[in-house]
């Protein structure tokens, strides 16, 4: 008997990119306003106007428009045109278009496990948009279950997991984020595989987990993941 | 035994007020470009925006926010201030904050009913937006079930009674909005209660279901559906 009843997979960062959509608006919006003031303090003012902002307005693109108008007025003190606002809403439009760019190995691990495990799609953020994203990366046949999530939280998790009767001990987690994929899974007692990605936005920062932290993994790539599991199988 | 096993509710406008916030917000937005266009042509417009970008931003005061810059900057030809615009999204905040207002006797008929049916609350729009106003609204306790979906149409409903595995004869849903809450119920089979609200936006509009449709009541309010339920159990 195989020691999981679930595996989840985060989507953002962890099966297709994410981060580098945002990197690249970020780019244009840095240019937008490199008369008024340095790099730096540009991004540094957009990040602190969309943390401030997270708590009405949540993840996803939408929310990151609306602290890029805020901060392109507020550094302008609302000398930047309307035309100029304008070409940042549809900078957002844009991200929201087309298929998701799949990371290298997504592709044909989840195929593989989709024979072996249940598996489930598990994001949060924007419900609209993850919607469309798992529509158009063309691979929401291969899971059974997909959850969107407003956030991920060890109650979140553990109140998720209630609902499809699993144990969190036969739960396993896969993703890019220590703050939502990794730690609060481990918390309630999950098993939680992570993989890095280059580009992580700052706000899901947090410090791994102890060495040799009991369900605690990490892989460079999916790639590695059928070996490993095959590996916690036997153990 | 009863006639239903669940019950369901829509939630803006039909437990609380929704579209009024949007109507105030309309307001203030007609009067920042009164110097620029009559009354009429502005609504219009926005309108034609909101209808246009629904595809992409789907529902929700975000989409709304967006909607209202981008409509401002055509409609000023690029001339509106990044001031005024920054106020649009001050309004946009304002929308997401305080507890809902309830609708006249949806908190006792929610009491009520909950001690004879199982009750879900079953919206549509922003995942995040939707799970702060339940949270603030004092109802969510209420509620065995809540479900919150981007949008309410027949395929969508259908599954949903699956994944609870409820025949649709026995699902009886609660709303204001014909083509949301009433339409797609009937298709499947369901029944539904329509409870018509003063304001309701252009885009939810739709034909009543021919007068004798089965499975199709009509109520001046939400105080009037337990006698309704009474009835129907009756039968």
């Amino acid at each position: 008997m195989s020691r999981f009843d679930l595996l989840a997979f985060d989507a953002d960062d962890t099966l297709w990119q994410n981060e580098r959509l945002y990197a690249a608006v970020q780019v244009k919006f840095v240019e937008l306003l490199a008369r008024y003031h340095p790099e730096e303090w540009i991004r540094e003012q957009l990040y602190q106007t969309e943390t401030r902002n997270l708590e009405q307005f949540g993840y996803g693109v939408k929310a990151f428009a609306l602290s890029l108008i805020e901060t392109a007025v507020e550094l302008t003190e609302g000398r930047i045109s309307g035309r100029d606002l304008q070409s940042l809403v549809d900078l957002a439009k844009g991200m929201l278009q087309g298929k998701p760019e799949l990371l290298e190995h997504a592709e044909e691990t989840i195929h593989f496990l989709k024979g072996k495990y249940p598996l489930m799609l598990l994001t949060k953020g924007d419900l609209f948009e993850q919607e469309g994203k798992i529509a158009r990366s063309g691979l929401a046949d291969r899971f059974r279950y997909v959850e969107i999530l407003s956030q991920k939280t060890a109650p979140v998790y553990r109140s998720l997991l209630e609902k499809y009767s699993i144990a969190p001990g036969r739960f396993l987690m896969v993703g890019n984020a220590l703050r939502s994929d990794i730690l609060p899974v481990l918390e309630i007692g999950g098993q939680a595989v992570y993989i890095p990605h280059a580009l992580t936005w700052q706000h899901e920062h947090a410090d791994p987990p102890a060495k040799g932290h009991p369900g605690f993994y990490q892989l460079e790539h999916l790639g590695q993941l059928p070996a490993l599991l095959e590996q916690i199988e036997k153990d």
